[in-house]
């Protein structure tokens, strides 16, 4: 390992999957294995699913792991500039501790969950270290991938165009580009599922779409969208799939 | 195995991935060691990607092979009502070979380049075995997500919206819905290449599009699009991303 290190070893920023350790690529599972010291993300308490995932290959060892926690999660609105304040913050002193790890002459791994230049958190590391040491990353499968395999729903066929949303969005424009798409997978739900709900339904897919929460884990959950309860909390991992229509001769 | 097989084992579809065979997950792999039988889709006379893929980790073993050759490939455009039906009737074929492997009492499992249920064939096929036998698929890494990997270029931040589009798309489409998306992929290039380069120009994306060709594979290409040569023979499976430009704190 410091042989490697000493030539430059990169910060290696892993894709760990939807969740099930056995859909994790090989090269990732190798990554899990050599590193010397594996960051995470979490919130101030909990272990973190990318940590919880790593677990169940590589076990717990406290001596090789360092916490990356969230100064704020969901006290501050992301429109608030005290927010992404906050978080740049939080981001220099993340790579200032992998830096340090790095002049010690140990390599280093990030854990990202589902695929890390999808959405992830990565990407706010990776930015701000590939200019200054070497970098790589792992890719994944996305959940959305987990999702709509464990759900038995081909996203796309034939010429379907697929149109990925962010449940923050606000309601009307969700509701606009469903109508526009032949395929779509709607991400973060969390507290905005109520919206996202009134969404589909509002672009007439209340009846084609899927809820899936935890794809691949052991917790997995399948649901249609008219029969979620009116009164479930849906985790901000969770996501919505509305299957394509397309050409299936 | 067939002690399994008589307890009814799935067909699978197993996702092979974007090509660099470490990236494909550790159940795919497991799968392909196992199974009695590893069909593939191919043209006339070609291997295929999907098998050269496989054979970089299993090798050549002629007697597990099954060669699923397309009747058509581009000598009848899809719109075509002949093209569908000779797809289909070549599918049904196809479900009739799997069947009767399954039948002798062998285990089968049907390689898929990319992600399986993401514009893959496998789902012809899973369409027609579905209620009839046990099936089971693997997800896979998608190519966009090899391709997002390799270009160094995260695809969506904070709230981007992505929009997958086929290049099949009429020009005036593709660009419409490239202006209206704040991250792209645009898949299926091939002979609709010098359309879709068009398409980005019209909607302002020529100089932050980049095009990749085989990713993760030895012969991967990563170019700013603006810089693909005029005369460029885009191979099928090549595709352009447009990165997004969201939230970095």
């Amino acid at each position: 390992m410091s042989e490697r290190m000493s030539m430059g070893a990169p910060i290696v920023g892993i894709g760990l999957g939807p969740g099930d350790p056995d859909l994790m690529s090989v090269r990732a599972r190798t990554a899990l294995e050599r590193a010397d010291r594996l960051a995470h993300f979490c919130k101030a308490g909990r272990r973190g699913n990318a940590r919880t995932i790593a677990d169940a290959v590589i076990g717990v060892d406290p001596t090789r792991e360092i916490a990356m926690v969230y100064p704020v999660t969901t006290e501050i609105a992301v429109e608030d500039p005290a927010y992404a304040q906050a978080l740049a913050g939080f981001y220099e002193d993340c790579i200032a501790r992998l830096l340090a790890e790095r002049e010690a002459g140990r390599s280093v791994g990030v854990l990202c969950e589902g695929d890390p230049f999808f959405y992830g958190s990565w990407m706010h590391l990776w930015r701000r270290l590939k200019d200054r040491v070497p970098v790589e990353t792992i890719p994944a499968i996305t959940a959305m991938s987990g999702a709509w395999t464990a759900a038995g729903a081909p996203i796309t066929w034939g010429d379907d165009v697929l149109t990925v949303l962010p449940g923050t969005l606000p309601a009307a424009e969700l509701a606009r580009r469903l109508r526009e798409t032949d395929a779509a997978v709607v991400m973060k739900l969390g507290r905005n599922w109520p919206k996202v709900r009134e969404a589909l339904t509002e672009a007439g897919l209340g009846g084609r779409a899927v809820y899936v929460e935890r794809a691949t884990m052991a917790a997995e959950r399948v649901v249609p969208v008219a029969e979620v309860p009116d009164d479930h909390v849906a985790p901000y991992f969770s996501l919505v799939i509305v299957p394509g229509d397309g050409r299936r001769p």
